[in-house]
């Protein structure tokens, strides 16, 4: 009989003894090798064993029974100290033994992040009944805190495992969103809502600076200043492959040990199977190929001829309450295309993938039964063309024609439940509708429905269509754009209302309909985010159009044109020598505009720092000639100069400048001061034009002079430069707060109507504390990106980003 | 008997010796010398003697038997060499004769401008009788012409007579009126209308270059290169004290003899009379002076007490038809009034000039008669306050109260002319009135009343009230201002159907009520004026406002702004760098503006000049940002630059900018052009604003964006850019032609309606002819200020010029 010596009994290997025996259970003499001491365990069930939802005992695979019964040497907690292929040995730590075939099943080692601390006791990986042992001891103190690192499948399950047994939990992941190995931003941010639902803290984009403690892990530092004291550390961030005796060996190893498709080595006679291994390049971490791996190597070891085959994979997450699904590949690329489903009332997220007429890959939250189902169609390349309308509510609906909404919504029984977050059925709506009520408003009003996430309006709005039949007229309100049947302004009072913080919460809340919006959604949504929520939300640069990610106009020849910020346009003769200077040294055209200052034209992007960088040194900063924010103040020459001039208006201009620059708002802002009504700032076809007058200033709002031409609105008169300051900036802050998205204020105003503005305002507390969140905003956003964007270090980073090239410049 | 030595038989000279002898025959034994070969005669009768309307005989004012009678010794034509104040002695000619006393007559000889050729024969002078026949033997040629060289007193009567004698005269004069030292440019204009009436040429500004011809005067060239071909010349440019003898003699002279009160020199028994002696300063050219000295020199003589005093003088002019008066002082001053009258129909003018409630001036024209009672109130000091409201009318309405024009005009009988212009009488329109007509333009088409030169519009308005009562509301069309009753429109359409071409035309046909018009009228007059008449009018820089004097805008502090052009707001390095370095070279503030350019601030008056010739030599001109003119062409970066541009915009405004800058205009004309609706130019609230599109041009006009805020109205849609500047040009030629000074286009438009505009610019050949007229203007009128003003010659007078300060800026 040949003899096999297996080095290592992981659940790849367990699974190979399995067939091996099962098939021909004479064919080897096994001798099976083990450094813990103990056999096969079903190591991906150490989550409920930490948590203390199943015992040690309930997922042990093969006991000493089973060895026993299939004649299995077993030298457990024995190290193996080295292999000679030439001799055919393997030499433990308890003497050697001699091989006619051998697999190594070495598995993987955690991978322990080496900062500061790390080797602290109290930090443990998640890897074997040692850790958990070590994890279960800690979290018997009361009031036990555990930091854990890493957001993927490994680490919440620690995570979640940990809060379960009591202890307050913080994860900490370097990623924008949990998992995004396994999931889109969507399900990640699900995902994150549930967790920190049960308690648990989660931080993203957190880098984890040191472990510091004395004798032992007490807390943990991250980059940005954030403490963490904790009673234990769990690193799980990955793993390494174990490849050292393999390699020591003199087996084949690139970032694992090379397998071809029978799960044979480069030696002869050498086998490897598992986390262990590399096959075709890739790395194998989740159970289902270890156990395809296990039933070929087996076959391979009994003559058979077979071959492993890389094949799609599910994630699931064993996390109870966090019923999560993912399958395939749900990159984004060229050609393909998403059916995006969400339910923000009941939490569910459904995303697939489809290219050339495929399902390529899927992404779930919340409701995952159909899983295996998309799982299958992934696997098998079926053609979904003929059921992709209805692809996504899975296959119970598949097998009919396409689907008229409303003709569906006339089939639903009356107890259909409609309006999710109030529970409004829709017989509760047909009965508002036939007690009176003929619009959406009046059916809100009455019933609730479509009163909080508003994602069912367009359903409620099918209902009161097939009640009411022609007398039902659609409203006129748009929606954002194709992704979402909301309007702007539900948009906004939805994220006040429900505190949405980032895009995925909008995207999930809202019931977007797309992944992560469009060039029309995006770049709305990232304002309403950062106008609503300075501090909590980070602007998004991506979901900016070009000019706003470059600091820079682009031109027709795909250069851009630089523009100085000229404070109330006021320059000086080195300034301009600067400015001509610089024109020269990048052979820029230089124009004057109309904004009083001046522009450089055709500068290679590649130039953009330099040119930010000589203008910086002489004092200038960007003017944000390319933003929706705040463009110029015009102004004229006021009492200083001019004859006729009754206030600074040129100081008033700079003020004001220099107040509001750098703010973003929902479309460019064009401010103006005229020293008299003269008007020689062209004050009064500005978004915010002043006029000063002997007895002060006279503040309106709401001119255009661009597509449309409009005379400001007379906002307010007041007495002192410092009471037109703060109007103007409350003004803006009101325009920031509930504007739509490109909407310019005379827009806005044509909206809301200037008396609610008036009204706002002229409660000074109000006006107060507009002003206060204004400048809470510009703490964050007043900053010259030039002054960022031209360090030598951003400088090399300033590369060509891709997508949103659609502007809507005017 | 005392030995009464006189020399020279002159006018003055002449009363002297008969007052003496009517007192005191036997006084003095007198010795007479004259150089002429005659007596006494009236030398300012030679016009008459010249016209041929007298003959010699009848201006001699003592013949021999007259110096027979009274017993004077007469030594005509008898030069004296020489007079011995020591030894007492006058040497002639013919031998010495001793005095007791001696009399200097020597009066005056006429100046002879020593132009080149003035020496020629055919080149004289107008001063005794050989001249005169000189004159009179020329003028017996037929088509003999003549040159009047000076437009005085005695030019004139020369030019008349000559004329009368069958002469072709042209008169030249330096100044810009006729006789500046007795008339004001009212009276000038109306004596120069009724001299050209009877043939005579008058050039005014005319400064003579050379007098040529081969071996006698046969043309005279003036400076300005007009060449006028001529029989003779006279010279008739002043007079100069004869005092050669006296100054030999050693009796003292400043610019003549000068003589106290009682006509006594500083050298004892000497004395002087007439044009040869100067007292207090003064020297005497008229007659009423040297007659009142003449008898106060007999007193004198006689060993009475008496004194000469200076004393109002009056003025009129021997010229049959020509009907002139003035007296006293009639400068502008401080503190001083006009009242003025003018009936254009009949050519009368009548200025008074009153300080303190006294008149002490005053200028009539086509009727004097009422010229002595002025002279008297003027010489007497009367106080005139009483009768303010009607002195104009004379003596003979003197004695009333003041006058309600209603019911003056209520009095008037059925016959009384009301339209002089027309005949119309008040019957006649009191019967139109009667028969339907309700208002002026009903009136003025039945009746022609009022629809040539407009002045009795007020009058007629009065018939109107006085006949329908309240049923008649004065129409609202205002008058251009106090000075006037005729509205902008009024003056507009009769500048040109008369074809009134200076301001003095205007002021006098068009019945103006002040002397020259005032800071409202005055920049509006001249602006029509050069509008319709390019060629023929001279721009008047006394009648703009202070910033289009200076061609910098004065600030607060006094100093002033300087911008030079940006065409179309494109700039270079090089320009920059110039500006940087005026501002520095000049300690100015450097501003840019909402126009596209740089504005260099508080520049002093005294360096405008060499900011001007710097700025020029960097390739810079005058961006009259301060002129009813165009002003700026805003444009976007257009097709060359911008991603959306359509067409260049930028071009297509530097070449509107080119072709119409430097133009007057109603008012400021300021332009757009974007590349695109997005309209980055703010065209849409321009006066013109120019909108590419792909098709080709959208024209709009009448926008603004200053006192009142407008979008502009669709001119035209055009496909080229030569079309697009030809529109441009033609609507701006025709603004100018018809709109009323200070009216943006947008004011115009809402008069004249859009249509009538665009039914104007449809025709073709009307367009092209527009365009045509604006570039004839343009040939005068487009030049840069600054190279004309930079010049050292031009900056030397470059000296502040007062009046007009008031500015009509916005």
């Amino acid at each position: 009989m040949q003899k096999l010596v297996v080095i290592g009994a992981g659940m790849a290997t367990g699974r190979m003894l399995e067939h091996l025996r099962d098939t021909d259970p004479g064919a080897y003499d096994i001798t099976l090798f083990n450094a813990e001491p103990r056999g096969n365990y079903n190591r991906i069930m150490l989550s409920p064993v930490l948590s203390g939802e199943k015992s040690f005992a309930e997922i042990v695979t093969h006991d000493e029974g089973w060895y026993a019964d299939n004649a299995i040497t077993c030298r457990f907690g024995e190290k193996v100290l080295s292999v000679d292929t030439e001799r055919k040995v393997v030499t433990g730590e308890q003497g050697e033994v001699a091989y006619d075939k051998l697999v190594f099943g070495t598995g993987s080692s955690a991978f322990i992040i080496p900062v500061p601390g790390h080797d602290l006791p109290g930090v443990v990986a998640f890897r074997d009944l040692e850790d958990t042992t070590a994890m279960t001891e800690a979290a018997g103190k009361p009031g036990a805190r555990a930091v854990v690192i890493g957001g993927g499948l490994l680490g919440l399950e620690a995570a979640a495992a940990l809060r379960l047994r009591g202890m307050e939990v913080t994860v900490l992941h370097i990623a924008s969103h949990l998992m995004e190995r396994q999931l889109d931003p969507a399900a990640g941010y699900l995902l994150k809502k549930d967790l920190e639902k049960r308690g648990i803290e989660v931080l993203l984009e957190a880098s984890t600076k040191e472990i510091i403690g004395n004798g032992r892990a007490e807390q943990v530092n991250l980059a940005d200043g954030t403490e963490l004291p904790c009673d234990i550390v769990v690193m799980a961030v990955g793993i390494r492959p174990a490849v050292t005796l393999a390699q020591e060996a003199g087996v084949a190893c690139g970032r694992a040990i090379k397998v071809d498709a029978q799960m044979r080595t480069e030696t002869p006679d050498v086998f490897a199977v598992g986390e262990c291994v590399e096959f075709e390049g890739n790395l194998f971490g989740l159970v289902a190929p270890l156990y395809d791996q296990a039933k070929v190597l087996a076959k391979t070891l009994l003559g058979e001829d077979t071959s492993f085959a890389m094949r799609e994979l599910s994630t699931k997450l064993k996390v109870t309450g966090c019923d999560l699904f993912s399958a395939g590949d749900f990159a984004e690329g060229e050609g393909r295309e998403d059916i995006v489903f969400r339910d923000p009332a009941r939490g569910i997220y459904k995303r697939l993938v489809i290219e050339d007429d495929r399902l390529i890959g899927a992404v779930m939250y919340g409701d995952t039964a159909d899983g295996n189902w998309f799982f299958g169609l992934i696997k098998d390349g079926t053609d979904i063309s003929e059921m992709r309308e209805t692809l996504i509510f899975g296959p119970a609906y598949q097998g009919g024609g396409s689907v008229d909404p409303l003709s569906a919504v006339a089939a639903l029984p009356p107890d259909a439940e409609i309006c999710g977050c109030n529970g409004v059925c829709k017989g509760d709506i047909v009965a508002a509708i036939e007690g009176g009520a003929t619009d959406l408003g009046a059916v809100r009003a009455i019933t609730k429905a479509s009163n909080s996430c508003g994602t069912c309006t367009g359903l409620v709005e099918q209902v009161l269509s097939v009640t009411l039949g022609d007398d039902f007229v659609l409203p006129t309100a748009q929606p954002v754009c194709g992704c979402t049947d909301l309007t702007h302004e539900d948009v906004r009072r939805l994220i006040k209302a429900q505190e949405l913080k980032s895009q995925e919460a909008v995207w999930q809340e809202l019931g977007w309909k797309t992944r992560n919006g469009c060039h029309v959604c995006r770049p709305a949504v990232n304002f309403y985010l950062l106008a609503d929520w300075p501090l909590d939300y980070r602007d998004d640069p991506q979901s900016r159009f070009v000019n706003e990610r470059n600091h820079a106009n682009i031109q027709k020849d795909g250069t851009y044109s630089v523009m100085p910020r000229m404070w109330g346009g006021m320059t000086t003769p080195e300034e301009l020598i600067a400015i001509a200077r610089a024109a020269e040294k990048y052979g820029a055209t230089v124009k004057v505009t109309g904004g009083q200052r001046i522009d450089l034209l055709g500068v290679r992007k590649e130039d953009l720092p330099a040119i930010w960088h000589d203008l910086n040194e002489a004092g200038m900063v960007s003017g944000h000639a390319y933003t929706k924010g705040l463009r110029t103040v015009k102004t004229c020459v006021g009492s200083d100069w001019c004859r006729f001039g009754t206030q600074d208006s040129t100081g008033l201009g700079i003020k004001l400048e220099k107040k509001l620059w750098g703010s973003w708002t929902p479309h460019k802002v064009k401010l103006g001061v005229s020293g008299c009504p003269r008007n020689c700032a062209e004050a009064t076809c500005k978004d915010v034009g002043i006029i000063c007058v002997d007895s002060g200033y006279q503040i309106g709002v709401g001119g255009a002079a661009g597509m449309d031409v409009k005379e400001v609105e007379r906002l307010v008169d007041v007495k002192t430069e410092a009471e037109a300051i703060e109007w103007t900036t409350a003004f803006v802050q009101l325009y920031r707060e509930h504007a739509k998205y490109l909407d310019r204020p005379y827009k806005w105003l044509a909206k809301v109507g200037l008396d609610w503005v008036k009204e706002v305002l002229s409660d000074a507390a109000e006006r107060a504390a507009l002003v206060a969140r204004f400048e809470l905003s510009q703490s964050v956003y007043q900053k010259d990106p030039w002054a960022e964007r031209a360090e030598p270090e951003a400088a090399r980073r300033f590369q060509p980003l891709a997508d949103l090239t659609v502007q809507a410049a005017e």
